[in-house]
């Protein structure tokens, strides 16, 4: 065993012994309670998520869709009273779907349900046809040899494991984001993906795909589970052919923007939470991520409702062009890079409209005890304390790889990838009882860390 | 209380005190009870599924998928070593979807997902834009007013109640069948109606409607759950102007056909047992009616491979065209109406893949007995003693009507609308021990069916 791991043991160790007031004021804690208490009350993360998906509806990153997304996040924020409302834009490459067609055509004619993935190419209107060649994951496709493709449709028909964390994605989406390179290296007509999922409905499952500059572009489009399941036992017959039609566009270069607010503190050290505001195209982006959206805002409305001017500022960023690259994110990091010592902590909601169960903090080993001392005020949400290396969430990634401390209120996310990037995303998957629990979490952990005494960063 | 009633609960209870042997034979209930332990050793009637959803997939009345399923029934029953198989053709309207689109235009443009319901007009090419009327169920439309609709996009809101033997979809397909006329009559311009299902998925049911020939016919189309929710969400905010582009069209008359086959008896009387082979086109009909498919076919296989020859013909039909008005069920009681009286009972198995609950006939009351005595033997299934008035499944209805006993294995409903008429419906969704479960209640009810002593009419 290194020497470093037992002196950080050690440190984990000894906040058991410290007296929770040295890091976080009786009152403080008192009020960070009165703020979950009064969360149950509430039910305006829950409302803010209805009036998102609602009058925005669909929101994908550079659409003029998104861009009334920015008018009803700044109505929003400028109507529940918080200051310095501000658009912060930047521009985004622009795609749009508009429609696909799938099918086989021999030996079994038949729909296929399908979805293009993000920023793919389209096939010429008559479509691609092709014979399919099935591969159990990416890594057989990348082990494939170079030739004995050409003309053909790959089909990676990789399984994605269901868990309480999500760990399952990371996996699972590499394949989304490699699949189109592979097969076109190996000159494929065209690639198919069995959805990243971990659903039996018929929903395909859409998401960013990426191309190699040095590598012919083919089309690629995710198939949802039960189709991928068909072709699978259409080909334990024999060869199957398949026709695809994509109809996707690319325009270029396009406006977007972080939507951003405070409740301005007494100092300059700033507290940033939030979520992003772009969707993908098919749902209303309840759970992805208006879920994110209602419930940072609602947390910080019920703190400016408190009439307490907190230690640092509280800013709530409603980031744009999320799905299709963090893009708003490395916007933010950029345009802020001279004030990031100035962040003390940050924290995303993407993962979901789940209960929280687990407090995840990314801090100095020296200033655990802090996360110590806010976990006890967590605690009775049902919230444990979770490891040391939380991602603080997508959009929080720039500013965490530049050196600002993170946390993750950690969601279940074991129904999440049922219906993310699907057409099925919307308002009717919320439960306004796990909004309110978020809230009353992301609430807590926000006045504690914008009150608490020092920070969490190497001293 | 009236005498009838009286004399039939006396009749009722009678057989409690008969012998059992008396109506069924020790060695036919022997034979059936190895029926049901043989069905739970085989998995037939799950493959014969599989076999169609995959080898033929949606398969709608009229078109050649449907043709190309009426093959695959001819190629299995032989395969399987039925005899007298054949197809018995018939003519049906042929309809076929082509495309859908809806959106919001005003105030909050974003896309509805809806699907044509069967036998629906199409928009022209530009579509229809119109303000949209909610009206709480049909009731409340055909309520209202014959003027003030004029171009206006009518919503028939109402809800499905979720039940377990299927007693809300009779209340809920009243729209589906009447909201274009009643929309046509007030000068509408087109009708939306929330879908018949119990679901909150992004699916939208189609089904069959119908058009009155004495008022202008306007085009009609489903709104998943989700999207009748945002549409009246949406209302409750001000007008709200929707458009409508479908494309769907009628080709006049078109081949159908029932494909039959038999277990040739001693007697010329006839055992009918059955399920329609004609899906909808969005899903591959796994549980509509793929399921009925294998469980009467399974069934009856299961009894060929006794290699006893039964009393009764055993005639299995895989009914074409029901989904769009019981178009074969209809041929099927012409063309035999002059053995009718040699049928002497039938089932049809139409209510998806959920396992039977209930033994449920429609005897003369001086039959209830033989009820009973079949009760007994199917029971060990968790299959209960239900009322005399069964309906005998969708395809049975024109024999039932002309005096044919029938019998309901009634299943479980209680998922069935969940899926019901979507894309959804597909093989994933059937659990090969509940078609066991089916396989084994129809094997022994037939062969009971076949052998017993007398028949289920009035003497």
């Amino acid at each position: 065993m290194h020497i470093p791991k037992l002196i950080s043991a050690a440190l984990f160790l000894l906040p058991l012994y410290l007296n929770a007031e040295e890091v976080l004021d009786q009152n403080v804690r008192d009020e960070a309670k009165a703020l979950i208490a009064q969360s149950f009350q509430s039910d305006l993360g829950y409302q803010i998520i209805e009036s998102l998906t609602t009058e925005v509806g669909q929101r994908l990153a550079g659409t003029e869709a998104e861009a009334r997304a920015r008018d009803w996040g700044v109505a929003k924020f400028k109507q529940l009273g918080f200051k310095n409302v501000r658009i912060e834009p930047f521009q985004v490459d622009h795609w749009e779907r508009h429609s696909e067609h799938a099918e086989i055509t021999s030996p079994f004619p038949q729909k296929l349900m399908i979805t293009a993935l993000g920023g793919s190419i389209a096939t010429d209107s008559a479509g691609i046809v092709g014979q399919v060649v099935r591969f159990e994951n990416l890594q057989a496709l990348k082990d494939a040899p170079m030739k004995g493709l050409k003309g053909k449709i790959v089909f990676v028909d990789e399984y994605m494991t269901r868990t309480q964390d999500g760990s399952g994605y990371g996996v699972a989406v590499k394949k989304r984001s490699g699949a189109a390179v592979e097969a076109g290296k190996r000159g494929a007509a065209a690639a198919l993906i069995r959805s990243v999922g971990t659903d039996h409905h018929r929903f395909p499952h859409t998401g960013q795909m990426t191309y190699d500059q040095n590598v012919v572009k083919v089309p690629i489009a995710a198939l949802s589970a039960p189709d991928a399941d068909q072709l699978h036992r259409a080909l334990g017959r024999g060869d199957v052919e398949v026709k695809l039609q994509i109809d996707v566009q690319s325009y270029g270069k396009s406006q977007s923007g972080n939507v951003i607010a405070e409740i301005p503190g007494v100092t300059d050290e700033i507290v940033i939470i939030g979520a992003h505001l772009d969707s993908w195209d098919l749902g209303t982006g309840a759970v992805d991520d208006g879920a994110g959206i209602g419930i940072t805002v609602g947390a910080a409305k019920l703190i400016l409702d408190m009439n307490k001017k907190p230690r640092r500022t509280i800013r709530v960023v409603m980031f744009g062009a999320e799905e299709v690259g963090l893009v708003g994110a490395i916007a933010y990091a950029k345009k802020h890079a001279n004030e990031l010592d100035r962040h003390v902590v940050g924290a995303e909601s993407d993962f979901g409209a789940g209960q929280i169960w687990r407090f995840e903090t990314r801090f100095s080993d020296s200033k655990l005890h802090k996360a110590e001392a806010m976990h006890k005020v967590l605690s009775p949400l049902g919230i444990a304390l979770g490891s040391n290396d939380a991602s603080g969430g997508p959009d929080m990634g720039p500013l965490r790889m530049l050196g600002m401390p993170v946390v993750t209120l950690k969601q279940n996310g074991w129904d999440y990838f049922d219906l993310h990037h699907t057409p099925n995303d919307t308002f009717d998957k919320i439960s306004a009882d796990d909004i309110a629990q978020n809230v009353a979490a992301y609430a807590a952990f926000v006045w504690m860390a914008a009150n608490m005494q020092g920070d969490f960063r190497e001293p």
